[in-house]
């Protein structure tokens, strides 16, 4: 359950409207990693988080500090868009360079939808999506994904960042620079305490390790003429598991598979000649059906039988 | 420029077609985490690779053998869909409870729109969208990215392993899991190289460090109480970048900024009782305005005084 | 900013796991009337609301509640997939016919995505998205958007109370019908708040009420014949305002404006038959650019003349 | 099945074409809540009326009206079009301020899509889609929704007018307007006809009111410090129904039950611990299978014991 | 404008309801070549169509035939999903096979949501949208488009047909299969009559033709040895419009342009190794302000030398 | 299995940077009718081909070039955005109304996500989506689709090369519209090869011939007062197939069905008056299953019986 109060975490004044920064700033709202993103994300995580304690929470305490950074772009946003541009513009434009400018990169769904607010959106209008959200109950591989979006957060926030020179604008990123940087980190932590509490073992994600192919999981393979990536650590040395050397090899085909697909049922229409034989029939004769037909008879063994 | 063999890259021979596990298979062709996105993924970042050479190189070789995996998988499902039922079902569903199963299951799109094939969606009918794309032109934050991908990939594949007893599909996804193993190495050793070679300092995306807060970048805050988020090794020790020390503290507002949002213009008709005063309309005489006409006599200045 | 605490607001216990239910109950969570669109719309309204105190007040505390209902789903979800099939399922269900009905209505991204949990999207699958979020910063719309959001999310609940028999779940499901109740009475009250205290003066959104065409806002048009619709009080009796008498007339067209369009640009290769004439090309020398032509005349007379 | 005529219902006669502000109009054709929405809303709504006579007629009346607001929409849009600048831009923008503003603002699609017609989107580009539509075959609910749709169609019409000085435009909006006005009045009217005909008891959309927790149906929580929300009409007084009072009180855990998630599979490879004991397996051994188990005994009895 | 009457185009009368066959009904209805789309794609061309007579009335009247053909299948399916179940499965499914299998493969939104209708989505729930219309302005290109849709919407419904052996659907599908073939021929022969009338010259789309590259308009290019491509019509003969003989080659590199992106500005953060030398900063220094600079020198002069 | 060389297949070189132009390219680039779509389209029918040999060989190699034409268009794109502004903005726009264009109509993602580089969207940012793939298995219908996907892809390549006088682009671009003529050609080639080979009889999808309704298939209805649609060939005439004359008809209702829908199931809670009787529950009792009874009785025949 949750609780809110009334003042932000961090301030979020920006010394001017600027509806033309507004517009980019949406990025970092309803982007693909925007706060929206990690908010979400991170209370998916730990709502689903098998292990109580340690874990689950420091999982919900980011969850639960990313609500607040939402509210204060949102916020940050509305005092952005104070006094934005709502009436006929072309006058206004013709007289004034700095306006058209203002004008033409203007989101216009600032005044049309919201009323001078933030749009659940990214910068160019693409609604937030559930999409975005990485929770797959693995640690290790979802702790990989949080240390990605951080780093894909950060960086553009570092990009927004230079686009305006208000103070209190820029105040508000550097407090948001510093959690990226600060998240980024924990969850570089996360796998190195997983890997201590025994819960990895490396911090590469290999479940069923038992039945991947070895040769494959150590090569190197190269699809060009005059390909440098053999010079890489990537190409060369001890497998990061330590349980072998890395090779480098030209692509070639592994099995010979001709890429063909079968003759197609005739009821689907699908364009042949013929020149495979006939196709399977999708109706309950064919070769398919033979396994369905074997495991009905087990079931009327079992039905009956038992 | 690309050329093709008419060769699979490994083979992709089912004993017997299962149209139900093919439905369950479209999430490794068209998912999030599918042969679809990492083929597209690394072929964006390795044609926006700013550095020629073994970075490159890698990175388009990699995204080469990708158009393969999609191939193979898709190739995969055509087999596995071969003389899937295509005909009036409820009779033979009724004499047959095994059929049944497999009508329930399946994916009708198999039939209708692809005549016996795969989709380029995932495994709930949802298309595959460039959105799962992410190239940043950072190559620390995509890789970061690319080994999350990689991790939920190889994840999502030792899940399906377990849907099917067909050796021959097993085959294919057991090749499928070593090169998911390999490339989560592969860019991992990938930011090693980055840091041996002096184009990155640390693991951490932190461009524009001088900028970030330090406080900020170096606590951990909790928002609930009881948290034990405190115990782990997120929260105290070494920064990952050497910096300082990591602070575990409550959760609290950091400046004072109640979350309110200004008056609104009145011609976007926003609901307002007046009580933070009349809304700046947002016609060109507003506050907002006045740094643009600064900014215009400027532009004055410069076009008449050069 | 927002805090949490570790137990839910009520129990969503439920008896047995149920991998068929998990899959419908979806809808409840990411569908377009699901929980989480009321969170992050109740959110989203409540951080713009510009009128504090009760108001702003009593959004965010709904939006706050709607967090942890969302929470409570999602742990019910993960509860109904306990133990959720995982493994090769056709012999599984040849020998079951119970287990068969299952199988094949499962999602089976619970196994394969989340490993066991819900997912942020709705019962087929669809990703939530920002779009469901309508907050426009006019209460009055808003409000009766957030009536119609609680209505449609009761009635789908009212009708998943009706696919399952197990008790847990449905005390829950009573839980969420009444809070349903009580939010949709709660925003019609905020209608009649907002006219008592003065801020609107009726229940219709007529912003700019003075433009608008007087005969067009009294008339019911009918567009067959025969139609009963004249029948209903919609077309008949003193208008909700009051200024006026309804009146059904039959739907013809108000002005006389053949639906043609005008003469292509000849650069945009659009297919045409110069039966109208040359079209207009897009280059700056056309009857549009005229009107540009005296603004930017202005422009210079501003820029030059002040 | 329908006809048409080649009128337009109502003018639709800008005075000058304007590209600028067509880019703007795009939201009231494809937006959530432009004319396409309630077009197919009315429609599928009244093909799916169950009740013969004035609610189907009506419901079908203002859906084929609609079809013809998307027409008169449609050629607006194409004549605001006309002539806009499709080459070439750069030398032209340096030449005219004025033509910089409308070509920074212009929709590309005019252009490179449709050759100078409107785009099925909103105003950011993002296609109309069906998820718009909400027809739920509760017309209690449905009406609920038409009446927001209204409001917010009606609103984003009135910030829209603000944005243009063209009296032929202008006119059409007006037109617009105030069919807003009606239908939103309309959809109202319907619901009180709903009660007076005794199809519904309330406007409170309470099926299945027998199963709902009567508590929680008449009490507003609050969920956070110093909250004024309770001096509202939502938290005092008798509820809508007549069947209560309202309550104002605390959020806080109704229900002792601790946010937990229950030990995963351990064939879905979810990060796990062991401290809720091992994971039930979905292989048809579990709990999960029992219950199963025995419907499948029944279903055997059904089979051979009738 | 547009008006309805109460009665169908063709009958949709099943003789009895089929929920599992609804819900495979769905794609021709709200897939990518439903009947949602032909109707939307026909209205918005015949509402841009720029030619009044023979041609705009043909294409409106294809698309108000249309309207009713979606009228007709939504009708179709709440009759097929009439009494389906709405009530607990378990035990139902249990003891009934055949039910188990309609239970499968029901689509659960045809209960939750619509209360026993269509959907807006196709068969896997994914909503239609405005992206599925094809509107050019370009009568040649959008005709080419209309054969295949036609063509592929004609497939499906073949394809779907095979599904049910219900009389009833039966009869409506041959009535759909036969307007799909007029259809196809009706766009044919709106191509021919296009030549006929001297609107276009050949059935290539070709605009601007006396700008394409003459060798590569003609000339088949392979990128596989051993390919056979080079044995079929395209690879060789007159072109079809008539301006020279088609070639087949092999596919090589036409030009000496290694595929590397040039250095990036160092405010974007991409990483970068020094190679190609400094990156350009995009802060108005770099060259490509260089042009921007002189186009505004030239606007000065204008401004102030007119 | 595919390989690649360092070399585009045409060269790619602006003469110039030109942000503003960028973003128009990206309608080419991951719009509907861009180069991802042909790319994946023709690879995904190559791979799905069921006749080994010339057909499979073409559609493959022409897949293959497309994935070359991609890597042209995104490196073009990198190049033209070398240098664009990626700083504080609005001093710039006012010292400088070329600027001011540039900055209104850049594409802001270009900066903040790609870091100067393309995105996987059409110019309005919506994200490239598999649902622009068309592969049906159906050569006819498929090839139908390529013209048409040619041919529209071309037209929007002619109106984006007027939008620019960069002799490097229009070099490139003379190169695409050279290769849309040729693709356009080839598969009308197609077409006329599938007939020459006898795979189908004429250019019309007719699959299930022997069910379409005849009248149905050579009739033209016409559903306007006045219309002159009967004036063109495809109201008049000998059809394509030869199978009969074309009719020009009015559109009148061509059976006997009121749009009616059924009484609904009382559990799905949808409005009703009772006019039509009384609802079918969907628990097994109604008729709908009554012939689910027959089904399991027939079942259990074959079950014990066998």
């Amino acid at each position: 359950m949750y609780r809110h109060t009334t003042q932000l975490q961090f301030h979020a004044k920006p010394e001017r409207p600027d509806a033309l920064f507004a517009a980019k700033l949406q990025e970092l709202v309803g982007g693909q990693f925007g706060e929206m993103t990690v908010m979400m994300q991170y209370l998916w995580q730990g709502w689903n988080c098998r292990i109580p304690g340690k874990y689950k929470d420091m999982i919900l305490d980011i969850g639960t500090e990313e609500i607040g950074h939402v509210e204060m772009l949102v916020t940050m946003m509305a005092r952005l868009l104070e006094g934005a541009p709502s009436e006929a513009q072309a006058q206004a434009a013709a007289a004034n360079p700095a306006l058209a400018a203002v004008l033409g990169g203007q989101n216009v769904q600032h005044a049309i939808v919201t009323g001078g607010a933030a749009m659940p959106t990214n910068s160019q209008g693409v609604p937030w999506n559930g999409g975005y959200i990485v929770a797959s109950g693995n640690m290790l591989a979802d702790f990989r994904h949080n240390v990605a979006a951080e780093a894909q957060s950060r960086l553009q926030t570092a990009r927004v960042y230079n686009m305006t020179d208000d103070p209190g604008v820029k105040d508000m990123l550097q407090f948001n620079l510093a959690r990226d940087t600060f998240h980024q980190q924990q969850w570089l932590l996360g796998i190195e305490q997983l890997i201590e509490d025994g819960i990895v073992e490396t911090g590469i994600e290999d479940s069923h390790q038992d039945v991947e192919k070895t040769e494959q999981a150590q090569t190197f393979y190269s699809f060009h003429e005059g390909s440098r990536a053999g010079e890489g650590r990537w190409a060369q040395g001890t497998t990061l598991r330590g349980d072998g050397e890395i090779r480098f090899a030209e692509g070639v085909p592994l099995a010979d598979d001709d890429a063909l697909v079968p003759a197609p049922d005739p009821l689907l229409f699908a364009t042949y000649d013929g020149s495979q034989g006939p196709g399977k029939p999708g109706d309950g004769t064919g070769a398919h059906l033979q396994g369905a037909q074997n495991l009905v008879e087990k079931a009327k063994e079992k039905l009956t039988g038992e």
